[in-house]
């Protein structure tokens, strides 16, 4: 058996966390161990990633740094499971000083997923380095980087022909974890999330990015897209473990976007997230020849799922040629390092 | 543009003459183009491939040749698609001279989907010559290439954990051509089928194949496997367009594989092909974390998605570094060639 990949864990938030707590449980697989961790978070920084993690875990060793740099000489990382922020003006140089160091990256960057629609030029940038440096880049996660879009693509792998594709993810909020409930609104006023939604930055971040995908995928140009944003308001009123929700205020988030071909509406994404949905799923309609329809009943789990296609994308970002990749560049998503008798 | 792939077929008999149809029918995209057609059949040679398809098509000035070597020379095609016969061991020089020239290989062929198992000389013969030639060779189609393998182990990629993978398809025989009705031994009796059977060449072929994919794909190595093939018997009258099933006779086949790990069942593929088939459809069940429940309802039209995966599997084996491929080495399937408007 080859030595175990080692990980550096960049950003050590709640996804982050949840990274290092499912490499440290499959580390008695022997396929990776983890390296290090970065923050720059005060309260984390020198704390070890057990305490982080709670639960009386045995100490680890592994510290939070909040210099990047040091660790990535310090450790030599295999790969960096890159957990920071949504947007890649705010991340590409995290991203690049581990391009410069020889090291892949997975990263949670949303819009990363696929880039070259909002960000053309630190799309290119990041390629030109990746490759200068021998190393694969990828941006994923489950929405954007499986549900609405790599399954989706997916999906036409059947067909002959293809006319439209249209994606639906239903997401119950309400049995999600407290941030992903905040993050879709949830208890607000019907005011202040159209104060909210003002900004640009509220809302899923990456449905434009999971349509691009799709699109290319096809090799179909879009000549126009349309994304809508709006509230779900509560008919009746929602408790959740973390909150509620009165009648009237806002469960959760409809988002959807539509991409246009030759004038007609061929492509959509269509997200709801919020606490109460009924028929919680991620299906994928492709109206073609044959026609499909998929649909993953109950849903993808997101609080895991997110990990979990982070977590295994590292041995497809080892083996891919270097460069910025997007997931449908790589090979099939599978579980990674998951033996059948450890649990 | 770049210029369209240049396609060989090798092998026309229904699928290799559905395969024309699709790349013809694509030549309009300017994305692919067929090169060139290889039958060893008499009543085949010397004919216009658009002769053999009917239906009045105009004359493509393809005609079909039993000289593999000369029009390999003649046409040096991007790609060969090969659709002869289902065992590599009949196959593999077929294979092995498109190799030589050169050009990479789609094939039909379902022991070839897999075979590291069933045939490791082969196999390793087959990758080290595409090797030393610089082309990529995979062996797929719908099932196995795609419905109950590629899909099962992309269902995984969502999990930090899995502990047992469960693929069934149900296919109502009786709506699909032919070859299906008969190959699934619809309106034989108990006693024929058991006849049939006892060959070792009846039922489905490439299940076993799958069933190592997944394990494969997993890293899950079996210690034991069982495969279990039985007639479903009608239990009144059923006709479909080409045959009529008395009651009590056969109406298609119940075939199933489990792979044992560290002894206990923990993959099952289970495939139901017979005529009168209720609620078609393709699933997958992994228990894990998160489960995934999937299912394509309906099921994935085996008779088109065969063609579609072999045609898709193009460009992807043309992008893929050389040797013996498998469709877990490959980028995520998709639709290939498919002008949103030309439908």
């Amino acid at each position: 058996m080859s030595s175990p990949v080692r990980v550096l864990q960049y950003g050590v938030g709640p996804i982050g966390l949840a990274c290092i707590r499912t490499i440290l449980a499959k580390q008695e697989t022997g396929q990776l161990v983890l390296a290090g961790a970065v923050d720059i978070s005060p309260e984390k920084v020198g704390r070890d990633v057990a305490e982080l993690l709670g639960g009386g875990l045995s100490p680890t060793g592994i510290l939070v740094s909040d210099d990047a740099a040091a660790v990535l000489a310090e450790t030599t990382p295999d790969v960096v499971l890159h957990t920071t922020t949504s947007f890649l003006d705010r991340v590409h140089g995290q991203i690049e000083e581990c391009i410069r160091c020889g090291v892949p990256v997975v990263s949670s960057t949303e819009e990363l997923s696929f880039s070259y629609d909002r960000h053309p030029g630190l799309s290119a940038a990041l390629h030109k380095e990746a490759v200068k440096h021998g190393v694969a880049v990828v941006g994923t996660g489950v929405n954007p980087g499986y549900a609405m879009d790599t399954l989706a693509l997916m999906a036409t792998g059947v067909c002959t022909d293809v006319s439209e594709v249209h994606a639906v993810r239903v997401v119950d909020a309400g049995k999600r974890r407290k941030p992903l409930q905040l993050k879709v609104g949830a208890g607000l006023s019907a005011k202040a999330f159209e104060e909210k939604k003002a900004t640009g930055v509220f809302g899923h971040i990456g449905l434009r990015e999971s349509l691009f995908f799709v699109a290319k995928g096809l090799g179909w140009p879009l000549d126009r897209v349309d994304e809508q944003l709006h509230p779900v308001l509560a008919d009746a009123e929602i408790s959740t473990p973390f909150l509620t929700v009165a009648s009237g205020n806002v469960a959760g988030i409809h988002h959807s976007i539509t991409g246009y071909v030759g004038g007609n509406p061929l492509l959509s994404l269509d997200l709801k997230m919020f606490a109460g949905a009924k028929e919680p799923r991620d299906a994928v309609h492709v109206v073609g020849d044959p026609p499909v329809d998929l649909v993953v009943r109950g849903g993808i789990f997101g609080d895991t799922a997110t990990v979990a296609v982070l977590v295994n994308a590292i041995p497809l970002v080892l083996h891919a040629s270097p460069g910025l990749k997007t997931m449908m560049d790589l090979p099939v998503p599978r579980a990674f390092a998951c033996s059948p008798n450890s649990g």
